[in-house]
């Protein structure tokens, strides 16, 4: 069978992931794939000493729209700018596209899909999250029978290093962060990843296949975890919690939450013993229940295989727009009327009738505590941390709460809240 | 657009859970579907009291094939007979074919698959493994470009069930047995799947998929959990580990391992937390390295969502052969080869010196020990237990070993020997 031309933007750690996984795995890929898989052509602005497998090398990217022995292109550039012309002229040429670029999917999909759409071709995006994990194709024609309800996972790498650290080691977030940084898990600027925007941009594609709601990454509530102390995770494993850093999307009455923070999970549920650069993604439908899918969520050679699962489904004639473009639910329930439970850490005077004040505050505003009750002895100045869990609280009213017990005399430094979620559906 | 007209054969709790799900999700489906989703047919020897969604009725199973305005059959009937009978011969009438029917998959598969080839058309088997996860899929599609290294799965709910029982209530099997019969986890003759048969048919048929090996049933060794003891599973927990029932197909210079049997598994390892009726795959990729998948491993609705992820990969003109039928290795490597490490539990006479000559009948069948040594004090009549984890060792050294030792003066009963799997690729 004639074999499918792919041409390749980048030369990064993915790009050579791929030429790397079709020298080692070639003969087994075009078996899968019905025909083999064929490098037509490489650009990129610099040329790098790597086996190209006999594609012709040149630094015009854009010129892979006008090949003629180019049948898909595989955009491994990264980040907005030339990659997004790429795709857009690929597209607008009826050309497929297989990318891993989660942040023009995130900030332009919407538009991307239109055009695969306008100009009936594809669009492959299993790379965009969680690398080697097949999570796109699992929620889009895996699950398709299934009403999704919610999604949670951890889907950045650094985060999930940084924190499994921090519990596993005692390491400071600081060090932490500087030994991810030494390892080539955390960029010199770990803002995106630590902060929080990473994993936003990922929540947002998995949303968009799950609800069909629209690809805008503003949508969703950003945290980091930059302020996740040693004592924040110690607590939570007192109290039989870990600390995971989560993108959590959900279906409500009121429409979508969709949200990135650190989040406290009890500790017996899967996803809490998911470790290190490790990702994992629980997807509760409405036949399956819980569901969960795990594995590398970074890296050349797994991000490559998911790039080359694209283009195998495009060899066979098998592709098929993951997200459709339909709008089916574009209602975001934004932060302050997401219910969650949370965790709370009061430093209180140690005094005769402190724990019945905190109480009746909390219960002015409406708040449950769910029994898990620490009281450690006073440390200094005779000062004791009261740690409650709540029941789940609207934002707003646990926001009002804080501010309340912030303003009692016995409460004598800042009330740490994180929130917890127990991840049964 | 027209709609996809599905034919269903049998009335049991998977094909009521398809007309289930069609009915709650019957909007959402069509719209990822591309098209509705229409039962046009439904035959089976009994009738019942079910909505057949307008579905016309029929005690004539095989005249689905027949009938002119069925697009798909769905063999919901399961086990050999009259199931067989309909597959084969929608498969010679050109017509696609959705089956859960793991037992005639793994007996006669290649002869399925290959009938599905010459007449050009579609066998979707995802149902067949693992319930509503998605590993058929997964492991076709989403790690197409892997050479599969090893696959370990939890792959039997009523196994899980049963031995997470044992470890977490302290329930001796056969309370745990009656318990999961109770609860409809198990059938009154528990046989197929205690016995690991059940597990072993589905292993054969991920086998395929992973390796391109034959769909031989008779190639995968079979231990089931009957005889595993509270002891055990204490003396398991004791070292660290957990008991689960793996199936394990393995990748070797020798060929393909296959085997089926209760595995001491770290605790730390995701797949050792996975407990109750749950079930999850780990599959370990050349690009990817370690994936899981995990979830329910039964049930009308988890199964039903796996068949309709089949129909609307059909629907949307997605379908693929997931077992292309070539075999691609057909080297199975017998038990006696295969190498495993071991836990061994020696009762011994409590005197000076017993763990020395222990250690020389191990160390003269090239049997190194791993370091987790338990000793405890002597029960009755001065007899203890010695327990002991080897290093990788060859199954026929293994039994040598064991035999030895049990002519060992000094071993006062039998050596109970099970196997351990580190699960690191």
């Amino acid at each position: 069978m004639q074999p499918l031309r792919i041409g390749i933007a980048g030369l990064g750690t993915v790009a050579q992931g791929v030429l790397d996984l079709l020298k080692d795995n070639g003969e087994l890929i075009a078996q899968r794939a019905g025909r083999p898989i064929q490098v037509a052509a490489v650009a990129s602005r610099t040329a790098k000493d790597v086996d190209l497998l006999g594609g012709a090398f040149s630094n015009d990217v854009l010129g892979l729209v006008s090949r003629n022995d180019v049948d898909v292109v595989l955009e491994l550039i990264g980040g907005e700018g030339i990659a997004l012309e790429l795709v857009e002229a690929s597209l607008a040429a009826g050309r497929p596209v297989v990318t891993a670029n989660k942040a023009i999917l995130a900030g332009y999909g919407q538009r991307l899909f239109a055009a695969a759409h306008a100009n009936n071709t594809a669009l492959g995006i299993e790379a965009s999250v969680a690398g080697g994990i097949p999570i796109i194709g699992s929620l889009s024609s895996g699950l398709a029978a299934n009403e999704i309800e919610s999604i949670a996972g951890i889907i950045n790498g650094t985060c999930n290093y940084i924190l499994t650290a921090m519990a596993s080691e005692g390491a400071a977030f600081d060090d932490a962060l500087a030994n991810a940084q030494a390892l080539g898990y955390a960029e010199a600027d770990p803002t995106f990843d630590v902060g929080g925007i990473d994993a936003a941009h990922k929540l947002t594609i998995l949303s968009a296949l799950a609800f069909g709601t629209p690809l805008d990454k503003e949508a969703v509530h950003i945290e980091g975890i930059e302020d996740i102390t040693l004592q924040d995770i110690k607590d939570a494993e007192a109290l039989g919690y870990t600390i995971k850093h989560l993108g959590i999307a959900r279906r409500t009455d009121k429409g979508i939450e969709a949200r990135v923070h650190p989040t406290l999970v009890p500790q017996d549920v899967l996803i809490a013993n998911v470790n290190g650069v490790m990702n994992a993604v629980a997807v509760w439908g409405n036949a399956t229940g819980n569901t969960l899918y795990y594995g590398p969520g970074a890296g050349g050679a797994a991000t490559a295989s998911a790039v080359l699962a694209d283009v195998v489904a495009i060899a066979r004639g098998q592709s098929h727009l993951e997200f459709d473009g339909v709008v089916r639910e574009d209602r975001w329930v934004p932060i302050q009327d997401v219910v969650s439970a949370a965790y709370l850490r009061i430093p209180v005077v140690d005094e005769p009738g402190v724990f019945a004040r905190i109480a009746t505050i909390l219960g002015d505003h409406g708040i449950s505590i769910e029994g898990a009750i620490q009281r450690e002895r006073a440390i200094q100045n005779r000062q004791v941390p009261i740690s409650v869990v709540t029941q789940p609280v609207l934002e707003a009213d646990m926001l009002d709460a804080v501010r309340a017990l912030g303003e009692l005399p016995v409460v004598v430094g800042p009330v740490r809240r994180l929130r917890v979620d127990h991840l049964d559906g």
